[in-house]
């Protein structure tokens, strides 16, 4: 294990680069290659036996770039595999429920917290069972939010569909008093301005991808795993099981990194459990 | 290994409940065990290996507790002895100086970063190596302040004495530009007010304690060891090696704990290595 090696970071789609711009800011020492399942997207409605065979591929091809640390960058993997894949492999594993959750419980004052996910995110309850492990006091709106991956997806997160599909989305949320909405889903912060605006002022957006990347940083110093090594510069490499150049599009914006280009790969072949 | 077990905190005197306040406060469904070694106070001037040994007499000290994470929360001991203890064991140990020199590389503003602390953590260097590990291009001025770990322990701190000392021991960073300073020993921050009148508003203070907090609570998640179950009420326990009567006072002014009690104990016979 050397500490130059790469962080993995995996996603249904795009939705993880959220999480990787934080890590690009945050930890401008380390490598990151990246997987997004982008052709068999999105992972929400699927059944949980599933998204576990599909989030056991994408680790298995992570650790055949030899990653020194797998982040599951995507809510509902992290809610179907997380607990499975961290107890079968050696090296660290996270994922983006727990410290989302604790970021929201220090946000909140009036103890009334929103969850948007996925149907199969919010489904699993694993935002509400985080929250009120930690705090039984916090009283949590859930609600799934099945149209915002496609909009993303498709590229579409600054036109006038996606002001109207998240008016339809957060409706339910209108009379709930919440001053805090967890975006339970590593796609949405793409959508945040849509959110705060029809949201107002005074709700607090939870990132939980940005809140992740303080817990790697503080992993990769707690296994000694931190590059510290700088003067190899540090490399980006991305993969995408569907359009690699919609992807590099997306990516490229998203990450303001200019020349970036996503390579096709296929996952259909690779182990859906431990190998 | 139960998720109700104590987290066990150690210092070399009082120091260390600059931590266990941030840990009240931020993980209020956890117990605490803490030991603070007054009677060998300070630890700062003494030879790493003596440093070493303490350190080690009050872990095995803590396991005796069954404490199912450990916190060396003391600079000097962390530096002596953390990466050895931890390597030993198979709880979780954390020290103090890599939250501190995160929180420190975030705080500033200049790339100007003063760090205080006893001779050994000074001498040691583990502050600016840790600094300059993470971000090179940071300029660290380190200073060792002998006198303040004994106006704290003497319970002097609000005394006029307090303001000369603290006077003299800053002094060094009058005219280096700092515009954050790491209180690099958990005594300091029962300090923080006098420091903060002669730094002036515009510096920055670092309290590594509070920041070690943060990362107890997402170790206690990564390790799924956070007490999940808080209808049985948390429980604190305090030992010292001096005086019980001074230590409970300092407690439980600093703590804001009524009826707070302290046990006095020998760590002499215990062993001053791995058993």
């Amino acid at each position: 294990m050397s500490k130059q090696q790469a962080i993995g970071f995996m996603d249904s789609g795009v939705g993880g680069l959220t999480v990787v711009k934080e890590a690009l800011q945050q930890l401008p020492n380390e490598s990151v290659v990246y997987i997004g399942d982008t052709a068999r997207n999105p992972y929400g409605p699927r059944p949980v036996s599933q998204i576990k065979a599909y989030t056991w591929q994408m680790t298995n091809f992570l650790l055949d770039q030899g990653v020194k640390m797998i982040v599951i960058a995507c809510n509902t993997a992290t809610s179907a595999a997380l607990a499975e894949i961290k107890a079968a492999l050696p090296i660290p594993v996270i994922g983006v429920i727990l410290p989302g959750a604790r970021a929201a419980i220090k946000a909140t004052r009036n103890q009334r917290i929103g969850v948007i996910g996925t149907q199969a995110t919010i489904k699993s309850g694993a935002y509400e069972q985080a929250i009120h492990r930690k705090a039984q006091q916090m009283t949590v709106f859930s609600q799934a939010c099945p149209k915002f991956v496609s909009v993303v997806e498709s590229n579409e997160f600054r036109s006038p569909v996606a002001k109207k599909v998240v008016a339809e989305g957060l409706q339910p949320f209108a009379k709930t008093g919440i001053d805090t909405l967890v975006m339970g889903c590593t796609h949405y912060p793409i959508l945040r301005p849509v959110f705060q605006q029809w949201l107002g002022p005074d709700v607090t957006l939870i990132d939980s991808g940005a809140e992740t990347v303080s817990q790697i940083s503080m992993l990769l110093d707690y296994f000694e795993i931190a590059n510290d090594q700088p003067d190899t510069p540090p490399m980006e490499a991305f993969y995408t099981t569907g359009s690699p150049t919609m992807f590099a599009e997306i990516a490229s914006s998203w990450l303001q990194l200019k020349d970036l280009t996503a390579q096709r790969v296929d996952l259909t072949q690779l182990p859906q459990e431990k190998r």
